[in-house]
């Protein structure tokens, strides 16, 4: 008998219909033998409706009440699915995230899981049981506070609990077919990716990929579980997310896709004295804002060799914030000018082949000059080129590169490098 | 310093300027040097609309699940009136029912409360915090599940925990002024009882007044708390439900108010048997279907004097399940037939001065024959006196014992029997 863990998104459970079609698979996977564990979020519209009411009553609520508000939209969900459950008449059993064992830090709105203790989900599906999961919440360690995780809460829910119940897959539902070599809705000939290792999946979601959220995927990769991206809307393999580093077969393709991401901004700062320092003098100040940067770029200044610049990339949302700080410190710093500019675009080109194939850059760059792309800023990881380009750029980019690595296909097969099948 | 409950409930608590103007009330009461531990109660039509969402997926749902969904309401309340006190100011935590130590009996949907555990609240309430409480809802001793009071379980839930922790007055806002000589929608002249006991205001419950339901009345009576219930929507005084037995002043009126009841329905079996034993035998198979009867009369049959009649007041909803029960024993029982009526009305007449004024029930049946009302069944208890009327007669039968009783008054006196100033 195997232990499956699922977990279904708001799209898939809107309304009472959607609801009992997500109770129906429920109840088909445990016919078919295997012990079922269900994580949910909340349904479709719930979460941005009590935000809503929370807006309305005070502008800044307390993180510590917003929590035990938006928490009860999971709990809403989880008894409607068990009650779905029950009237096809199957057992089930919902726990809250604080009963089900998900143990967070004692912090509000994105709290990490520290520990799962499924004692009581593990007796429930010993007795047979069908057992629902609120996602998103846990309960804090040493405070005992109602907890949520923060964006993607649910899927690192699902992981988390797959991990501390030897799970042998934990099943993502969402409302598309899997992880895509590009967003179909810009690269209309973007098809499904059938496998990518968790490093790939990782790098995808850090780059902007929204269908698995980073959070989850890192935890999938420390615990070795499982992950099968599939849509509640129809019975279609999806996209497994598997372990395979130092397995890749020389038939794997290089490149496993392409993300893009539009929630960063760029900050430049010129004429910054060139000594020993200076950039951690600048990133500290940073740090102090609990501002997250992302790509970092120093350059030598043409036309002054004692000065330098540096751009940076961080969320568009603390963008207004590092401005001030770093112009708060100007004087002890020593720049000339601080340009800010949230009209940018971060395409991002993966796959773990790119480690023994050594043309893989300059492929992406001449295949965005052919374009008539200006490159602004570039990074890059083992696995992984990242390339800042204006924000109006960015879709006709992503559709050059995925043309000039072959992952346009008609039938979904990827053909570049002689890959194939993933 | 006193320590002041307040129970708000969902009209109290309709949108988000509700929330607010409760928010403001709950601060000034702080302000004015109280400590404060409020309940609340789901918004408006929350748990309407959940019952909704159950039976959209399910006709008959687990009552696990379903206390599991309808804890949801106060949970976002209680969340809701925390931020907005927040936002003026002072400092709120919300608890729920569990975190709050409300330990119920192992049953779901009308779980009774055994024990208060108040330790969160104690703590944040010495740390100089407003407690908001979520009503309605507790965890079961054993189980550890949670579950819910049944129909007016937020009002259980505040005096309860007045009881708990020793609180100097437990206030009930609601929508009404507090408790009225009758129904004003049917007693235009009806007026304010500032003051009664709660040895009446149990009687009142229990005869179908719905201000406080009488689980609540018989808790607070059982642990002497003091109720004063008031509206949400003024600053008048309400009524204060206090503990005054054997206090009775000369002073005071002989009757507290007249209520009235449609939610019952009458059983006669006609031509029983008249030997020992059989109102026994018929009332346990009343109550192997866990129905709970009201007023029983028995009467010998005018044409046999081996003969008699039994006729019994049940909840409408368990008639049927009543009627099926009966017919199945018929032949053990042995009676001629069965009766079922469900268009028959309440009224009660209440007051602990009863007790010492005998002409109470004489006064009443005159003044109902003079209204040319008939009467169908009496039952009195010491300071009660209940008839059974055509459903249809038993609104002007209201207004003719209200009025024979001199509770009608325009600037809300009391008149009857030298009562004045309650």
């Amino acid at each position: 008998m195997s232990l499956v863990v699922q977990k279904y998104g708001g799209s898939s459970l809107s309304d009472a219909d959607s609801i009992k079609r997500v109770a129906r698979r429920i109840v088909d996977t445990r016919k078919a033998g295997n012990q079922v564990c269900v994580v949910v979020s909340a349904m479709g519209d719930t979460t941005d409706d009590l935000l809503d009411l929370a807006d309305a009553v005070s502008p800044a609520p307390p993180e510590r009440e917003l929590d035990m508000l938006l928490t009860a939209g999971e709990r809403i969900s989880m008894a409607l699915v068990a009650m779905a459950i029950a009237n096809l008449g199957d057992r089930a059993r919902s726990f809250t995230g604080s009963q089900a064992g998900v143990i967070t830090e004692d912090v509000h709105g994105k709290a990490r899981i520290i520990d799962v203790t499924p004692g009581r989900i593990v007796e429930a599906l010993d007795a047979g049981d069908i057992v629902i999961v609120a996602g998103f919440q846990g309960v804090s360690q040493n405070t005992k506070e109602i907890t949520t995780l923060g964006r993607g809460g649910s899927d690192t829910t699902a992981v988390a609990l797959a991990a501390a119940l030897k799970a042998d897959v934990c099943e993502i539902y969402t409302d598309v077919d899997g992880i895509f070599t590009a967003d179909p809705r810009i690269v209309p000939t973007a098809h499904k990716i059938d496998r990518i290792t968790n490093e790939e999946m990782q790098e995808m979601a850090a780059s902007g990929a929204k269908v698995l959220m980073l959070r989850c995927v890192e935890y999938a990769r420390r615990f070795g579980v499982p992950i099968h991206v599939r849509s509640s809307f129809s019975h279609h393999e999806g996209t497994w997310v598997i372990d395979n580093e130092g397995e890749v077969s020389v038939e794997d393709p290089i490149i496993a896709g392409v993300a893009h991401d539009r929630s960063e901004a760029k900050i430049t700062m010129v004429g910054l004295k060139d000594e020993p320092g200076k950039a951690a003098q600048v990133f500290q100040i940073i740090a102090q804002e609990q501002i997250n940067v992302d790509m970092i770029v120093q350059n030598v200044s043409a036309l002054d060799t004692n000065r330098t610049d540096i751009s940076f990339t961080l969320p568009k949302t603390d963008g207004q914030l590092a401005v001030q700080a770093l112009q708060a410190h100007r004087a002890e710093i020593g720049f000339d000018t601080l340009q800010f500019d949230d009209q940018v675009g971060k395409l991002s080109l993966i796959g773990s082949g790119m480690r023994s194939h050594p043309g893989v850059s300059a492929t992406l760059f001449q295949a965005l000059a052919d374009a008539g792309i200006n490159i602004e800023m570039i990074s890059s990881s083992e696995i992984r080129v990242s390339v800042v380009t204006r924000d109006d750029q960015l879709d006709d980019a992503v559709r050059a590169v995925h043309s000039a690595f072959g992952l346009d296909s008609a039938d979904g097969e990827a053909v570049v490098y002689g890959g194939s099948g993933r």
